[in-house]
């Protein structure tokens, strides 16, 4: 017998219709002979009413009562989810946070589990029961309810797929599973059968929204198998695990992009030790957080130093950049906020050489100007303007190799 | 230094704007110098929402996981209100059921309150935070989430009070308190300032909905001091407490009535032992409630009984009397579903002779034929044909002095 995990994102339990659905392919598994736990999200759009009643309420809703406040909404779905099934003849019980319980740190709307106990949800499970847990939330050691911000249910439920060491952690959504980019640029995008947390994690932070990125951090860590996949249909998904052998036959496994950075560039710093202190560290005390980072080599003592910040955080990083730039001597401070980071993944690249180079060549072949570049063991991301965002990821798409034959593309 | 228990409805917290005009309520009795613990409802709408989601979901919602569903809106009131409180500078911490805790038995949405605990409240309101508890709603000894019923947050609040020993327990709702009638059918109606907690029982059962049962029955109990009053003016309203002196001399306190019960008669009944439980037991078994029973002495070995049922349940209770009718050899079921019940209800009555009378004398002047008497202590209830109801109330409101001189009464 099987113990399976799966978890319905806000859309597939977005309205009563839904939730039966939902219920049938619940039900289904657990004739199949699993034992069954389901971790479900709020109703789509109860999350952001909330949120909304909330900003109605005062400015800065106060962090303990805002999690209070959006907990209501995974309560409703398990209730509803769970009335659906025992009204279809099941044995099923809802659980919240504190009914399991999950402990979490009290960092609230963006706390972190730190122990699950699963001793309540095991026994009702020997007794043939469905539990469906509540995504999303759990309590701090006071007793007081604390999210795991949006998208948390994904880390709900590969938590409770991990402290109950169960088989698979099937993560249901509207799509089919992790693409090779984004269908709506690439038209031949196609499913990925299979891929490592490192390059699952490489593909989420740069810009495929399948999967909570803290959720892979997790599966990872507890070698908890992810499958991916539609709660509209049946057809297989993409398992998201531990690197394989057949991995690494493959160069590349996905392109992604991101246009929500802005670049920002400080010129003709001279290179001493602690320049990067003296103007990372008040971006940092402003909680913005910068992502690519590059430094030339230095010429006659003095260097240039590039890098992203979020473009909404922009307006606020560039008086802060300035102000450090002229406290260090520096030229003049430059910036840019049309551009894109494209970026190619892949664990095969380790063991292959001149990966980079031939995303160079297709880019220049397009011309496509680079204006920063920054690789990892599995990753290489280039800085370009942003209009020539979709040209891009269209031909490294197809330069190596990702275009499914079958697909007619239209472009 | 006095502790306030102060209980919001959910027409009183129904909008944001609403919720920010109950915070500044809440924090005038604070800076007031009271310790204050507020009970909110669900804002007005919402439980019915929650209801109409269960009822799309499946014929019959399974009770706990009603329960788990509509306690989810209280989760959200309480949560709007401590922001509110916060956002204006004031400490103020929500509470749910399970956080107090307050416990209950498991009588799934109609549970009753067994005991709570106030240590966590007591030591809040000692550091000086206005605590905020949902009402409606409990845990029973398994940590299941369970709801007192519809108005259960009445109960919530006058508990709450009883168990922290509070001055007063305040009962804020859509209207000035309670009124000598219906204001909607004797315009001269008007408000009473102090009531016996039996009185308020009596007109609460008889239809003058502005405080649920129960928690009158809990207040009686425990000797807590209900003061019912708008949460929309200052005005003092009505304080339902132990009966003094005062309330002697008023004869009767206030006109009732009730349009939703129809009448069953079972004609020529063998008069015997055993009678009674042979028609009344089958209707028990169908959760049935009977309110009046009256039987006529016995002619010649055969009596006449007369009940009334909720009209809801009329056409189920009606088949049901027929075959114990037959059983039991009586001759024949009458019945009739357009009846009213008109009560008066006063302390007073006990030392004052000549009031049912009184009663009787008025309706028969215009013209009311009276079906069935039933009286208790401090009580006369008749049931007529309902064309008359409103008549009836306004005829006994002036004979027993209850008209407001000062309003001009354009009936």
């Amino acid at each position: 017998m099987a113990l399976v995990v799966q978890k319905y994102g806000g859309t597939s339990v977005g309205s009563v219709e839904k939730i039966k659905n939902v219920a049938r392919r619940v039900a289904r598994s657990y004739d199949e002979g699993n034992q069954v736990v389901v971790v479900v999200s709020a109703m789509a759009g109860e999350t952001d009413k909330l949120v909304g009643l909330a900003n109605e309420v005062c400015d800065i809703p106060d962090d303990r009562e805002y999690d209070v406040l959006v907990a209501s909404g995974e309560q409703v779905s398990i209730a509803l989810l769970s009335m659906a099934l025992k009204s279809m003849g099941y044995q099923a019980k809802s659980y919240l946070g504190w009914q399991i319980p999950i402990y979490t740190d009290d960092a609230h709307a963006k706390a972190r589990i730190k122990e699950i106990r699963d001793e309540n949800i095991r026994a009702d499970l020997e007794k043939g029961t469905i539990c469906i847990v509540a995504g999303f939330q759990g309590i701090d050691a006071d007793g007081n309810i604390a999210t795991l911000g949006r998208g948390g249910s994904d880390t709900s439920a590969v938590a409770v797929a991990a402290a109950m060491k169960a088989d698979v952690c099937e993560i249901y959504t509207d799509v089919d599973g992790v693409y090779t980019t984004d269908p709506r640029i690439v038209s031949a995008a196609s499913k990925i059968e299979k891929i490592s947390y490192d390059e699952m994690l490489e593909l989420a932070s740069l810009g495929a929204k399948v999967l909570q990125i803290r959720s892979v951090e997790f599966a990872k860590k507890y070698g908890v198998v992810i499958h991916v996949r539609s709660s509209f249909n049946d057809n297989l998904g993409t398992l998201v695990k531990e690197e394989d052998a057949d991995m690494e036959t493959v160069l590349v496994s996905g392109i992604s992009y991101n246009k929500n950075e802005a670049k920002i560039s400080v010129i003709r710093v001279p290179d001493k030790p602690g320049i990067a202190a003296a103007l990372f560290g008040p971006l940092s005390e402003a909680n913005i957080t910068v992502d690519m980072i590059i430094q030339n080599v230095s010429h006659d003592g003095f260097t240039d130093l590039t890098f992203t910040v979020p473009r909404t955080d922009f307006k606020k990083a560039l008086p802060i950049v300035e102000e450090s730039a002229a406290k260090i001597g520096a030229e003049k401070v430059q910036s840019d906020e049309s551009i894109a980071k494209v970026s190619i993944v892949g664990v095969g690249m380790r063991s292959h050489s001149g990966i980079a180079s031939k995303m160079f060549e297709t880019l220049s072949v397009e011309g496509v100007n680079i204006e920063m570049i920054s690789t990892s063991e599995i990753k290489v991301s280039c800085v370009i303007d942003d209009k020539y965002t979709e040209l891009a990821v269209r031909v490294l798409h197809k330069a190596f190799g990702l275009d499914d034959e079958s697909v007619k593309d239209e472009e």
